[in-house]
């Protein structure tokens, strides 16, 4: 199902829909989400600044509150497809909405997602939209930059595609850095430590087309890597690949 | 004085030289510092990320160093040509080298020098290197998104240039997003509240050639507004066109 409308998404979410949202409301921005006690909040940010192809920060709430700038008649708490709970670094479940603790600050970081209506609209083909998947995310063996207790691998998205079309992507990507911009890496899997691309560590397997090639780009799926090895008491994040739609065009991202 | 290499610049400016760092090691990044104590450094890095035009992060230093990784070598504390002093927001005086504090936490801000020497290799003429000045600079009447206690207004910096040039000017700038980007004004300096432009806030008056128009960027100095609005018990700034030079290139920052 595709809906075109960010507002119509969200209150759909709201009502209990749960999808990925690849694919939906195309033309506008969609976002991860992480949520952390207030005392681990500048440490998130810095973590955000010092890694900022995985995690471009587009709004940070005030503390207790569920509004962001990027959407301003949603709720944090309610509007998002699938939401995961974490307590001590372990995942203590997923849910179509959460309770809003009074000392949680969310920080909103850009997606992938965005860019991928400029890829259909250049002709890119983008295999788990065809094959009605969530995108494959793989966890990779380059290390953030730490933020005083926040450390953590990089994670990256991966769309196979033909080799031909890479110029394109990486032209297309490269030009919006604010939802992780170009690829930060084509080909051998491997390099980034990954054995074996039919088993994502998120999202979906996602079956490459003859002639393709896989390129991967900085996943903004990295901060929950980043609660696993650092173990705060309690956050709250997106599921992966069920993305919060905001209100902002992509065009307001794209620099050149 | 020309000197090309980012070391030698520092070198000359530990042993007391104190010039305006425009046309210095053309090819290398500037960037504004801003130092608070560290009970304030959420709200300065929120303040950054919720004003991202005027106030682009490129490092946060760990409390108490003096070290950046824009320049492994190098000392915050005595390598800039000149610095401020503030208490309660106000400027206590201007040295060449600053004590530094166990709590200071250092925020290394984009600097709109850094895209200068693409100007120049694109043949737009820059009348305050020609003129051998600092460059203008202006608080505006447009008001920063406030973090916290932090609030204040925009400084842009201004370039007069032939009106055939700006479309050049914006092209250029654009592509390096982390040092400003684009210009947010071009033309009636009355737009941004500015009611004199031989009357800068900050840096020296410039002489537009005939032809010229007034071309505003976000300015670095934005963060100094806002210590003078929001009066934080102490911080050490650059002295306004007295900028950190880094070590790395431009290219670094070039989008597309």
């Amino acid at each position: 199902m595709t809906v075109t409308s960010p507002e119509r998404a969200r209150t759909l979410f709201r009502a209990g829909a749960a999808s990925p949202t690849s694919g939906w409301a195309p033309g506008f921005t969609q976002v991860n989400l992480i949520a952390v006690p207030g005392d681990w909040a500048y440490e998130v940010l810095l973590f955000c600044q010092r890694n900022p192809r995985p995690c471009p920060v587009l709004d940070v709430t005030d503390p207790g509150s569920t509004s962001t700038v990027l959407a301003p008649g949603a709720n944090l708490a309610t509007d998002l497809p699938k939401y995961r709970i974490w307590r001590d670094g372990e995942l203590a479940g997923e849910a179509g909405a959460v309770p809003w603790r009074d000392d949680l600050v969310a920080f909103l970081i850009g997606c992938s997602f965005t860019f991928e209506a400029g890829l259909t609209a250049a002709g890119v083909p983008l295999r788990h939209v065809e094959q009605g998947r969530n995108v494959s995310m793989y966890v990779t063996n380059r290390q953030c930059r730490a933020a005083g207790r926040l450390r953590g691998p990089m994670v990256v998205s991966m769309r196979p595609m033909p080799g031909g079309m890479v110029d394109l992507a990486v032209r297309i990507s490269g030009r919006m850095p604010e939802v992780h911009g170009a690829p930060v890496h084509v080909g051998d899997p491997a390099e980034l430590g990954i054995t074996d691309l039919a088993r994502p560590d998120f999202g979906d397997p996602v079956e490459a087309e003859p002639g393709d090639v896989p390129v991967f780009w900085a996943c903004g799926v990295t901060p929950q890597a980043a609660l696993m090895a650092s173990r705060p008491p309690y956050a709250i994040t997106h599921s992966p690949g069920y993305m919060f739609i905001t209100d902002v065009p992509d065009e307001r991202y794209r620099i050149a």
